[in-house]
């Protein structure tokens, strides 16, 4: 059964964070996941490609930002925020509160 | 005499904001200047040829995080600190904490 690696949290880095929150895509999922995890992937593809959403989830796993495990046919995702908050204090905080200034709706783009 | 644009307050983006921060180079460009400013490019340049500080710079202006102005012959560079804050409270402050943990010197990549 596929596993997915998710880094140690000390090996986070700070630039890698905010690149996979420039997007905003990736942003939304960020967003969606703080709201209510964990989540399977089919809610959080806005009617994306699988292999959109694939790379954008790679993307945010190899961050540190976001967990994916394997529970039988289901991937769920959650935040690795407990974590982050540690390494990183309030970046996370201040990242979704500047976020949530846009309804969610509005800034999921659409499928590219 | 060339003067750059500066997008108003309320155009900025948070994606913009958090590419521009993601950068190695530019997340430099802004500790520096949060430790003292303004300042013209020469010192922000660590090494790089010009052609490659202007682009870092002209995305760091798009995203509204820097300003820079024209005094005589050289061009002046400050953060826009007191918009960003007031747009987006607590992120520019919870990322340069962030960055904080690694040493200003060792973050600087060669030139590229």
């Amino acid at each position: 059964m596929k596993q997915y690696e998710h880094p140690p949290a000390d090996a986070f880095e700070l630039t890698a964070i905010l690149h996979a929150l420039a997007d905003p895509y990736r942003l939304s999922v960020v967003r969606r996941l703080a709201q209510a995890q964990p989540q399977p992937c089919a809610p959080l593809q806005a009617g994306r490609p699988k292999s959109s959403t694939s790379h954008h989830f790679m993307v945010l796993r190899k961050a540190g930002i976001v967990r994916t495990e394997v529970v039988g046919t289901t991937h769920m995702n959650s935040l690795r925020d407990a974590e982050l908050e540690a390494r990183f204090p309030g970046l996370l905080a201040s990242v979704l509160k500047a976020a949530a200034m846009t309804p969610l709706e509005a800034c999921v783009p659409a499928a590219s």
